[in-house]
């Protein structure tokens, strides 16, 4: 199903052939927490700024509106209307990270819900089926993320914890995908490395998950405190371990600067909250660094954010139209915002996969970094 | 400029020249405050629902981002990018329900403004001299809104000064059109009948300010707290004192119904923010009555909002994702809903033309009163 049309050095450019279409990578899947985009974006907005994949939230979605309604609706394509790809997250990261009096068990996690405070159990079946009444293209494995930093005392037995939940979501979504009731039995699995920034640790999880061999695997567990350098490093030292005939996948990241050295060193996907997290607050990606619409210096500018951007915010709209939107807390000025930004990070992959192509990654990537430091 | 096209009884179907381009009449215009519709709709997308004509608000873009800063960034239709007729509203009526500290003498209104308490005066010649520099298609005459069922001794001091100011107003812009750095020079100047809900008053003003010959002129003052009968009543006493081949206005009005009775009773424009409210709180219009989308019986409804509807909502979204939306204070749910109503607006406008036009007003008027009595 992944085709690995070029590499430059580890850097990998591929295809990936699924039932809801093919994806182009390195890919920057686009974040639709509760399948919408925040910033008033739609499935039908993404179709306009190059998105190939759109990334939906298995925790929130469960919590609301509920996996088994969405099911009962005809899944999740048909409820956002968006035809391509999906992947869904497992939950595990939420559980993690938003939930409320967390117990890890070897049976999975009990927490209470962020809303309302409900006590919810989720465990690799659980995941596994949810994801599968969502109907994603791509479901993640259910594991444990350990906070930063943590030491070997704690990553050893989580990953180990990880690594059997692994094959308890392998045989869970074998079976949902052999039932008649399911809506996408060509879901397909990715299982996720974890060891904290411990390299050996890493390795040894890489080798170990390597062998179900699995559609795709991502790398979890970064971005989470740790240093860039640190992060550079893991990939680094696990991504060999990793099948190059696989997509790799690097959950959560990044900055643009993240996801050039981290294709640099062999990842096809990416996802982040940050271009929407940041158009929502008036901070807009250029070619030459970020911009913030709220300094007073664009009052009065009536160019676009970038007078070489495609999208349609900046097709239309000025610097100082959209500020004054800011300034008056319309909620236009964030749409504006998160389409340029959402566009931004899409159209680099698209410049990433075109120098890859051209076997001029290496170049590209050094033109991009060092215009980045062109703040303007 | 206004080619009165037809009539039946006393509802006109009128065609009015601008140099933005023609109005066909009767129009809703879509409320976009201060330079954006409220809900993150941008005037891109007035393009898609039918939209003839924007209405902004001169206190609120006086305050900000600044009338001044607007002129010297080419005007109104350059700054929203928008270029269709605008018209712009006075002032009055926000420096009589949004700003503190307000007095009035015969010069103009001294008052605070809501935003940070900074002291502004505003009479006749400052509202003349904001929209010149905002450059709208048409301008509002400065007037005293005065209080909903204000008596007499009230009313009739106020009606006379804002004839006064009337004179004022026209003397001002016609200063403005002749200058060479205005923006629009063909701006238009609406004359505003005021008067309560005493008859004689509404009457007597409109003899007088007809004599002005204005391109065109509204009825202002209502719908802040009379009946709707007393409204319709006013209605049915002062346009026939108020010129045929000119365009009529209700200022702020109103529901469906309200809009079919004006019709009915002579008028050509309109304007409320009720349509983009309600559906910033998920209420939304049908013509069988307006819906609530948060209610539970919409949770599993993967029909559109209205089935015969033909806005880009409907043409996609399901009422149980948009309440999933919602729900989860999604602003994308928002938009959905703002662009589903102004859409219902902009095309019961469309069809009360048309029926105008095959002289099928009365009866189309009756089946669409009853339809919303059909509550879904």
């Amino acid at each position: 199903m992944y085709d690995l049309l070029k590499t430059e050095e580890r850097a990998k450019r591929g295809r990936f052939q699924t039932v809801h279409g093919t994806i182009e990578t390195p890919v920057f899947m686009n974040v639709a927490t509760v399948a919408a985009i925040k910033g008033a974006v739609s499935a039908q907005d993404l179709q306009q700024i190059e998105t190939q994949v759109a990334l939906a939230n298995t925790y929130h979605l469960h919590l609301r509106p509920n996996d088994k309604l969405i099911k009962e609706l005809g899944g999740l394509h048909k409820f956002m209307v968006w035809d391509k790809p999906i992947l869904t997250d497992s939950g595990g990261f939420q559980v993690f990270s938003l939930a409320h009096r967390r117990k890890i068990k070897e049976e999975g996690v009990y927490f209470s819900s962020h809303i309302d405070g409900s006590k919810i159990f989720m465990g690799p079946e659980e995941s596994m089926q949810i994801q599968s009444n969502l109907g994603s293209t791509i479901a993640m494995a259910f594991d444990e993320c350990p906070p930063a930093m943590a030491d070997k005392e704690y990553i050893i037995p989580s990953v180990e914890r990880t690594t059997r939940w692994l094959k308890r979501c392998i045989e869970e979504i074998n079976k949902l995908n052999s039932l008649e009731t399911t809506i996408n039995n060509k879901q397909m699995l990715f299982g996720i490395n974890q060891g904290g920034v411990i390299p050996a640790i890493r390795i040894e999880h890489a080798k170990v998950i390597r062998e179900f061999d699995l559609p795709g695997y991502s790398i979890g567990g970064l971005a989470v405190g740790e240093t860039h350098e640190e992060m550079y490093n893991i990939l680094e030292e696990v991504i060999p371990h990793l099948p190059k005939n696989k997509p790799t996948y690097l959950m959560g990241v990044g900055t643009p600067e993240n996801i050039l050295e981290a294709v640099d060193r062999g990842i096809d996907f990416f996802d982040c909250v940050l271009p929407a997290r940041n158009g929502r607050h008036g901070h807009v990606y250029t070619n030459n660094g970020k911009l913030n619409l709220f300094n007073k210096k664009h009052e009065k500018d009536m160019d676009p954010i970038s007078k070489e951007c495609c999208c349609p915010t900046c097709q239309r709209y000025s610097k100082a139209y959209i500020r004054h939107l800011l300034k008056a807390k319309e909620m236009l000025g964030m749409r504006l915002c998160v389409i340029h930004n959402l566009y931004y990070f899409n159209n680099l992959m698209t410049e990433i996969r075109v120098a890859l192509d051209n076997n001029e990654f290496k170049s590209y990537k050094k033109k991009r970094l060092k215009s980045y430091k062109n703040l303007n």
